[in-house]
């Protein structure tokens, strides 16, 4: 079991939250105000192994640390954790810098030749960022069998070892290592996050966010 | 059988048209140079029902226009048409606005709030634009039983009259119909442009562009 903090406190960090405890794992949901109110009641309806605090309490406390804020408060979230919290640690990025101030379709606030992965990445040089799970919605990352057929995630990053151990924790969720494509370097989150103006199209005329892309060959 | 007016002399464009022609139908294949030598041999090499002009020539010549230039030469080639040579007719545009100069991975002239397939129909506000066959390689294009599974294609336009006849001619590449999504209007080009930037890292990691992926719910 590993402790891990959880960086944000809406759907998507509360879904990775509950999935992590329900796991056996302990789990920090950390946010910008130590005294959020949706992480005091996340904490009091979890109950054993669930606690909160700020973002530097969530990354000092965990050994993985999960970033499930927006992607446009990402950057700021992770400043926010502090001098050296996340240095040699695993920081799986779950977020999506879209921008959907325009109304629909968003747009990605940054792209083509950066991506947000990267940005994080190159902010905290010590940190082991994994691009993971942002290509699914957050029912399907932690239930992947929400979904039919072999399909597929994408995971980027730098660090081999630190991929390694985010395939075993996907795992964990449901995901067979096979169904997982290492595209390579922290570079192809500009690939996993471009994706997702293609998958909010889908959404628009799926009507639901339940579904998924699956390799054929 | 129809009259097709292929714009782009490159392998897309020859492959396409190749195709056309192999189906029955009558071709010819656009550039900016009536004396193009890739059109040249493509007509000495392809026979009957194959023949070559400027992109003018062809897309007078064209019932349904195909544009196989490469994204950013596609706003010109479309403008060379001439007035009135696209009025009313069908435009599949298969191009997609990729920047190589800066090597891999390519990047998107226009992206977010806009797209190519946009662009065209704005220019051409009485040609019938239809956005399709741009996410996958052009074997796959013309073969898609070169890709094992029900993998699909995704195609948009603001036409809805149009898309059907794209759809039907599809059906003739070998794309069942009920393997085709349509995402909605041209907008929605935005989706399946900005999933090439997905698609080049697949590219990247697998070695081969013959794959595709399957929509799973």
């Amino acid at each position: 079991m590993s402790k891990f903090g959880v960086l944000g406190t809406g759907a998507v960090g509360q879904t990775l939250a509950s999935k992590l405890v329900d796991l056996g794992h302990e789990v920090m949901l950390g946010s910008r105000d130590a005294h959020n109110e949706a992480a005091q009641k996340w904490v009091a309806n979890t109950g054993q192994r669930a606690s909160k605090g700020t973002f530097a309490d969530a990354a000092s406390f965990g050994d993985i640390i999960v970033n499930a804020t927006s992607g446009n408060g990402s950057v700021a979230a992770l400043d926010a954790t502090g001098p050296g919290n996340l240095a040699g640690k695993i920081v799986i990025d779950v977020a999506n810098p879209l921008d959907f101030s325009q109304g629909f379709p968003p747009s990605l606030t940054v792209c083509n030749t950066d991506s947000l992965g990267e940005q994080l990445q190159r902010e905290h040089p010590r940190a082991r960022v994994v691009k993971a799970l942002n290509t699914v919605n957050m029912n399907v990352m932690v239930d992947p069998g929400r979904v039919a057929g072999e399909h597929n995630l994408f995971i980027a990053g730098d660090d081999d070892r630190a991929k390694a151990e985010v395939v075993d924790l996907l795992g964990q969720f449901g995901w067979p290592a096979a169904r997982i494509i290492d595209l390579g370097g922290i570079m192809a989150a500009r690939a996993t996050e471009a994706y997702v103006l293609f998958w909010v199209h889908l959404y628009g005329k799926l009507g639901t966010g339940e579904f998924n892309l699956a390799l054929q060959r």
